[in-house]
């Protein structure tokens, strides 16, 4: 199991474009077998900042996701919104067991 | 709908018992009403830095939670265990609906 933080920093007028366009990726990464959980968060000290919390099955299910068509339209509808680069931090799974999530 | 990212780094030779102290926190947690998850994840590029995911239903369960017993027991466990200071960052939830969580 693998699990990605994706850190966002929008520009302040993007920022209900953003969560429309990111909620709609969400909804429809859900449906891919190797997704388990794809939660949207918002920053409470700074509405602009977001983190993604994706997570994969296995390693090689963020590779399939990036192949789908809801992510290519979703990263080409935010391209314009970002504030600067996303980043991201890749975690393994500690707790609960992996049959759990 | 209040999620809690606790971030920590322990000693590199604290890794195994504070796994095991946190994995005990993790598991009463989840009996408290006011807790939907309680995920505990390891950096995969630096095994000594953890994030505690943590998910409350309402801004008040976070005070609650410290009050209890296995919140104290655990603090008091892993106190010797840390290389630096715990920090936090809160996050509204967005995605999914709080009801599906």
């Amino acid at each position: 199991m693998l699990i990605v933080h994706v850190d966002v920093q929008v520009k302040m007028d993007s920022i209900d474009a953003f969560l429309v366009a990111t909620k709609k990726n969400a909804r429809e990464s859900l449906k891919e077998p190797g997704i388990v959980r794809f939660d949207v968060l918002q920053n409470r000290d700074d509405p602009t900042r977001f983190v993604l919390n994706e997570v994969y099955r296995a390693d090689e299910d963020p590779a399939r996701h990036k192949e789908t068509e809801h992510y290519k339209t979703w990263r080409a509808a935010v391209e314009d919104m970002m504030a600067r680069p996303r980043g991201s931090v890749k975690y393994s799974n500690c707790f609960p067991a992996d049959l759990d999530w």
